[in-house]
């Protein structure tokens, strides 16, 4: 029975990490925390038996408290204001948000000297803007964080490797680059896009428009069942104090993507660009490269676009 | 006359920041605010009016009351739990009073508008361990923070450029490396060997031991009143949301400057090494290049070693 503690548990990542889990028959124990409470069945499962406990990882007794209590084998930190636009908005929570969670998580782990492995999750963010020739993004190119959003992240990466080499903790790092798939809340783009184009198919229209910000930016999508494939691997096989980009190594335009879940859906569409929608320093394009997962440790993305796209219609 | 907010007040810095300006006859008024009170006189200056305020930067609501009242033109951020081997014993407290202030401070001007220059002072330790064909350090030199100081440091850094780029405030960055001089408290590694001299001439030895860690370590010493020198010339003639070494450009081992001490004071010593005191993951070596500030701003440093030891000694 192996145990995992998961924050930011109310998400939809963790959903998928036991499903994972259940499908794979790996018996487990879960304590999922978080500050909202997860809108999702916590008894569907053969092989995880799950908790969910109110926690706030702003505060430090109560992480003391948990962790003494549950005392996990792995630590899955998906904890995170993960809002790009919301960190343009209110920096200081965000920042508290992401950063000082992380470093409260790790030096709890840390004075209570709990052998556990935690996997410090991070976002493609972290590089910022880069030159089309340095694509696809390996580990090694250097960071340039251009949100406060994306400097909070290589803050926690930064403690992260402090914590590894210089407290030994055992701790492992992602840079996880954009997630689709299943059960995504409809605040992040490709959700909120499919909703418009379900929408239009439940009101019996064969045409019509979509709103959206820049659909020429290119991003690396990689679904979230692929996502949490990765994690799972990287808790078994990951090497302490490495980082790891989780991606599917391919880039397509936000443009490319509506277009071909509006192809799936049977629809023919006009995108109508909304300015408000844009934000201001964006990146114009992410790839990553995942040879570092795929050589050393083995994992391989599963899922086709086309079949993320098809499961996030729900068709 | 020009207004000055200095946080972190009652270091030593400060005082020598108070000197140069009433030395050049620079008509100023200085709001002082830390959370320890000052231990030096505040109306010893023609030119430079002085108050302090007790502030905790931790607190955003006070930081916006004494900008509001005072509404500096300059703020001189100086405010940092600078100790690196504090930051290993509490890594969370040392994390907050760097990084966490700063976030305060930055968001508070900006929240009000406020048109002024914010000097971001950083730390040498942001380059972290580098290969000795690298010295001396420019400041494109990648980043590799080695303790929580050092981490806390580069995300302020970070967030400087955030600042300057995102929100447009007008803010310089330092990346300042080992100060000398006189005024400095002997928690710092050179007023302490200071004292151990100063102790063994008083007492009419003309030998003796020092204890000290691992003397063997390269520092790039500059005298705090070229420090503030270029501080000045950063607030004047600096570049918008630049970064820039302050540093002499030489790298001398502490066996040297404690050693060069004793030779000022007609010393002969022996030095003891005391294990206790080695410091783990410390960088080996670090010297900067002072070029930036040299050919683009026309600072120089105008202090030698000898100079700045004899000062330090009070001889």
């Amino acid at each position: 029975m192996k145990k995992f503690l998961i924050t930011g548990f109310s998400g939809f990542v963790s959903r998928h990490f036991m499903e994972y889990l259940d499908k794979h028959a790996i018996d487990s124990s879960i304590l999922g925390v978080d500050i909202a409470t997860p809108e999702f069945p916590l008894d569907n499962y053969r092989h995880v038996r799950c908790a969910y406990q109110d926690l706030n990882l702003l505060n430090r007794d109560d992480i003391i408290l948990t962790l003494q209590m549950f005392r996990p084998d792995y630590i899955l930190h998906l904890a995170s204001y993960s809002s790009v636009a919301y960190s343009w908005k209110q920096p200081i929570i965000s920042f508290r948000n992401n950063t000082n969670i992380f470093l409260n998580l790790l030096q709890s782990v840390s004075d209570l000297d709990l052998p556990c492995r935690i996997l410090s999750i991070g976002s493609s963010e972290e590089y910022g803007n880069v030159a089309a020739q340095d694509l696809p993004l390996t580990e090694d190119h250097p960071l340039n964080p251009v949100s406060p959003y994306a400097v909070a992240r290589v803050s926690q990466e930064l403690l992260s490797k402090i914590y590894s080499e210089g407290y030994n903790l055992d701790v492992v790092m992602t840079r996880s680059f954009n997630h689709i798939g299943p059960y995504q809340k409809s605040t992040f783009a490709i959700p909120a896009f499919a909703n418009q184009l379900l929408e239009l198919k439940k009101n019996g229209f064969h045409c019509g428009d979509v709103i959206a910000g820049d659909v020429s930016i290119t991003r690396d999508f990689i679904d979230v069942r692929d996502v949490v494939a990765a994690y799972y691997t990287l808790f078994e096989r990951g090497m302490k104090g490495n980082i790891y980009n989780i991606c599917s190594g391919n880039g397509v335009t936000l443009k490319t993507v509506i277009e071909m879940m509006a192809s799936l859906l049977h629809l023919k569409i006009n995108i109508i660009k909304n300015l408000s929608l844009i934000r201001p320093n964006d990146n114009k394009i992410i790839i990553g490269s995942n040879q570092k997962m795929t050589t050393q440790l083995g994992w391989k993305p599963q899922f086709s676009l086309e079949q993320s796209l098809r499961d996030t219609l729900g068709i």
